[in-house]
């Protein structure tokens, strides 16, 4: 899934991959979205009157002596898709974007987004509403200090900041005579009031053994070994995000979307364990695996959900010290630790350890992809057929890619909302279609899927970019740079300890030679059936170097605003690799791509690749046909495998030798045959 | 210069580059270091006796209830070479590398340095001292926390440790219930006492307006005018790094070697400007230059060097905002201005400024290295004579270069010590030979020499490793793969505002294929006549993003312990690129290397290069031609004309293309001429 920006835009913006675009305003007048300099304003259909809220919210802001309240939208577990019940920025804004964050004060407004969703949100929006298109804590803290009066207080809710965010706001604001406050209470919930979604409930369920890479009983003795190895022998760990607390003991849930994860927190300390969590919601054979080694130091305590915050207090009283993760515990709950008593990382072990996955789970992860494949080829062959027929819109599109996925074995439905774009649509880079607004699929503009799926053995997200006619020189000259991109990183040898931030300009160079580059990040990590956006792998600044195990995608892109959109999105493992010599105590490392779907060989210029991009290329379709041909003939898939043998045809070398400068050589053949024919 | 440890050796480590080779230390017994655990313990003669003096310091340490003290290798100014009178760490040690820490407790004394200069510790430091093979203040806050007991005082000078330094040591002693002291006395000092050398009394002289890129008051002016734009209105900026100084009057002087700066501090205000200084050493033409606007707003006031401090102090009363770097800007000075009246970045606007040459900088710079590289091909011709003859050892050597420099016009020496190392000694990478003790070339052997100079009109630094005899396959793979790593960084075109830290690694791919690697940084900035190691432009982690109009060396590197050392070193500007397409609101950028001495055809493997590669050299190798050509003919020099001929013969295409992989092509000419034979 992409584009990974996700994680911290302030990244893209240093690094100067920054997408400098202005939005897609095409000139004729549309009626899609608002225009609030008209008379009276003009607002489309799919806007939402914020009106009462935003008054009910500021009377409460009064109450509190807040003069801005800040309002972003994560949950208290920083996760990046939410509940409904936890989407208090789309209920407050309209806008229902998965990042971003709204700021109110008596008399603005205001939201911060990255530029995936700056035209939905200006769909979204009425005109209480300023879109500020950025995501910087630095942007939002000077519109603030325009706004806020020296003295005044700047509020939020500290159960839905993580300790590095609100680090930023303190920072931003420090010395500006505006005071950042906590408000325990949250406003948005007082204001939404009982028409905030129930809490969920249903049922949490273990992995069985055949899909788990270890017991968690084995996970629990791994992160006790890393405590007591520390120097400073913390005495537990607190898990504050989901998928945290999902791996460590092998259960899912289904309580936030395309997320198999519940509502939790775990306190691991030396001698005991606190899973908080609804416990009637436990499946029995969940409850007694947990129960298994009761009573010592493995039995699984099973407290309320609420009781985390109470209790890690409570223990932060004795001679202890408390490990977490910065990055995504919230500064709620990171403030009941005393000082002196915490251990901050900016993961915890228990995210570490996730992130590098053993031999099982990378075979699981594997499996997954093969199936996945499967289903994808089956999806580009019925493109085929059906789009010169003009039969498929974006939307029947997306629906039916995630049939064909759901019909796979282990199958949980997908893994995001499907992105299937075509034409000028596959600019906005994140763009989903829905049933009422979506354009067909035509032979004459390029089309852009970007899908992926949840499986009891895997995680899997893939985008393909195809054009079934006769596309522009651009195209396909931007293509075959995005897909050198691909491969260059895909096949790159690095140290060990490489940060992925190092490397992924290997992605851009082959667009960057022509002036060309994409505005997003390059990589995310990815969950064996757990996060399709998985911390804190990837090539981000913040995200940890990369090590043998870790799984991560490599997706570069280019845009053309109002025109079109290429993505190549792989997901890829972090393998050791052979190298002539050996230097480093470690060996050097290289990435296997696994997921298994070939290019539009109708959109790559063979004259562009070098020679080892097209033995790269020719040595990974190989391995495509040997692990999915057999899978297509399994199920009986002839004319999918037929479309894949063609598909996967060895790619000459001579031509890319000959175009990357011989004329010596031609030249000579040249001088041979004439001399020959005289 | 290289390597470039010198900013931020965990930036290495944390990049995953850092180098974990162990020192070298052949099996059999030497006698050029020392051996603590012998009986009696061993000390080669260059070792230093400090137990008086430690005992001296650790008495005035019990005086002031110091438990430990931590003394730096710099100055009050961050300078990366100090004076005599500044080399604390140098006397209270006796080692002499330029970058260092040393703590001592009343038990015990380490310090602190990296790989560069391990062998040189181990020559220099007597048994009181243990070796810290790192320097991470991470690391050293560990052993102070085994040394300190809980309560104790971990005490430093507040005027030699910048804001982000001591942020780091507060940070990692932080809950430990040891205490970090700031002692304003200097416990060093007071123990070295009247052996202390004096403080430097040379004339301060102002630069010819012919050496200049803008007058300082053009200088002054813009940099108000970035004071009035910020959205904080600071009223000051504080300079306190030396080469802001200097830079901003265009003055030089001698208190450094290889650095013509001289102690300074400036507070420049938006209606004054405070220069803290020697006033009796300044040229009268100096004294008149700064005077020539007096009174009002553009007239220099001076005062003091001691008097910056007291200055700054009551001009924080007023209501002001200050703005200065925390990078270079001393804890004790950053600590007289109250919080809110702070305005911190990690480089001043001065800085900044200083780091983008405009277009008469830049022709500066580029004469200079015209000269220079005449001067490097001079010493390159000489050694290809002598050395077959024996003649020639790494001292007498470093001494030729340097008096080839000296002669060439506008010279003021080199800009750093010579580092001439031949066979392993270049596997220390910074090594510089002395009288004593210095190996005799051989064409036997690799000679690496790196070294600059320094000229009216610029800077210059370049490394050229050479071989005179029959390299061996793996000196000759890894020559290429570094060649072909300065070559990818030197012709890679990339997005405006893009950090170095994102593209070093080009300079790394070649040698990452076959599992080389090198343990130091990629590059640094370099002045108009200022230091060859100019903040803040380079490829680490705390470099700024490069910009049109800066200057960087690019060196990468490998070095194999025991055996040999490469680097190949050149400067580059960066320029703007010609690209097919622009997406980007201002153009992409590349580099245009202005360093201008050819490359050692005898280490060469043509068949590792690609088509472009061999290109880029081939147009490299025309403007080296065109440039120093008419130089050396300029200067008589008929035989090095020759030589430099000779040197840049262009490269052939047709091999490396055949080595790319042309089969085909090949094959069918091998065919038609058998036809034509037969």
């Amino acid at each position: 899934m992409a584009p990974v920006q996700w994680v911290a835009a302030w990244v893209l913006l240093l690094s100067g991959c920054a997408a400098r675009r202005t939005p897609v305003l095409p000139a004729f007048p549309r009626s899609d979205v608002r225009d609030c300099s008209s008379d009276p304003p003009y607002l489309p259909p799919t806007a939402t009157n914020t009106s009462a809220r935003l008054a009910a919210l500021r009377a409460t802001m009064r109450a509190h002596g807040a003069h801005a309240y800040i309002v972003p939208s994560t949950d208290a577990h920083m996760s990046e898709y939410v509940a409904e019940r936890d989407a208090r920025l789309g209920w407050v804004t309209g806008f229902t974007g998965s990042a971003g964050t709204g700021v109110v004060t008596q008399d603005k407004a205001a939201l911060w987004t990255d530029s995936r969703y700056w035209t939905q949100a200006e769909r979204q929006l009425d005109c209480n509403w300023e879109l500020q298109r950025t995501t910087l804590v630095e942007s939002i803290a000077l519109w603030i200090l325009e706004e806020v009066p020296v003295g005044g207080n700047v509020s939020l809710d500290p159960f839905l900041f993580s300790v590095g965010t609100w680090n930023s706001y303190s920072q931003a604001l420090h010395g500006s005579g505006r005071t950042l406050l906590p408000v325990e209470t949250n406003l948005v919930d007082q204001v939404w009031g009982d028409q905030r979604p129930p809490p969920a409930s249903g049922e949490i369920y273990s992995l069985p053994a055949a899909f788990t890479g270890s017991s968690w009983q084995e996970k629990v003795a791994g992160i006790r070994q890393q405590m007591e190895e520390h120097v400073r022998h913390p005495t537990a760990v607190l898990l504050s995000a989901l998928e945290e607390t999902a791996w460590l003991f092998n259960l899912r849930g289904d309580d936030i979307p395309y997320n198999p994860v519940f509502y939790s927190y775990t306190l691991l300390t030396n001698t005991s364990i606190s899973l908080f969590v609804d416990e009637g919601r436990l499946a029995a054979a969940a409850q007694q695996s947990l129960r298994a080694d009761c009573p010592g130091p493995r039995c699984v305590e099973l407290q309320g959900y609420d009781q985390a915050r109470d209790h890690l207090r409570r223990y932060a009283q004795g001679n202890v010290t408390v490990w977490l993760g910065t990055e995504y515990t919230t500064y709620g709950l990171y403030g009941v630790i005393p000082q002196e008593k915490l251990l901050e990382d900016s993961y915890s072990p228990a995210m570490l350890a996730k992130a590098v996955k053993n031999a099982k789970e990378q075979e699981l992860l594997r499996a997954a992809h093969v199936r996945d494949a499967v289903a994808v080829i089956q999806y580009l062959v019925w493109l085929e057929k059906t789009v010169p027929r003009g039969e498929v819109d974006e939307f029947s599109g997306a629906q039916r890619v995630d049939a064909l996925r759901r019909a796979q074995e282990h199958s949980h439905g997908p893994s995001f909302q499907s992105i299937s774009a075509s034409g000028l649509n596959a600019a906005l880079a994140h763009y989903s279609p829905s049933n009422g607004s979506s354009r067909q699929l035509s032979v004459d503009e390029l089309y852009l899927s970007d899908t992926g799926g949840q499986y009891l053995d895997g995680t899997t997200d893939i985008t393909r970019t195809v054009h079934w006619g006769v596309p522009t020189p651009l195209q396909k000259e931007a293509y075959t740079r995005v897909l050198m991109g691909n491969i260059d990183l895909s096949r790159l040898v690095f140290p060990p300890n490489t940060a992925g931030r190092v490397v992924e300009s290997f992605a851009r160079r082959a667009l960057w030679e022509v002036g060309l580059n994409y505005g997003h990040g390059t990589g995310h990590g990815i969950g064996n059936f757990l996060s399709v956006h998985e911390w804190p792998v990837g090539f981000q600044s913040n995200n940890v170097p990369l090590a043998a195990g870790m799984f991560t995608s490599i997706e570069p892109g280019y845009y053309r605003d109002g025109e079109f959109g290429i993505r190549i999105e792989d997901i890829a493992l972090v393998v050791e690799a052979q190298t002539e010599h050996q230097s480093a105590e470690e060996p050097f490392l290289t990435f296997e791509v696994v997921s298994l779907v070939p290019y539009d060989r109708n959109l790559i210029d063979l004259s562009l690749l070098s020679p080892e991009q097209i033995r790269y290329l020719n040595a990974h379709y190989e391995t495509i046909r040997a692990r999915v041909g057999p899978e297509l003939r399994r199920q009986r898939l002839e004319e999918e495998y037929g479309w894949l043998q063609r598909s996967t045809e060895p790619f000459p070398l001579g031509s890319a030798a000959a175009a990357a400068g011989t004329p010596t050589l031609t030249a000579l053949l040249a001088a041979l045959l004439a001399a020959l024919q005289a």
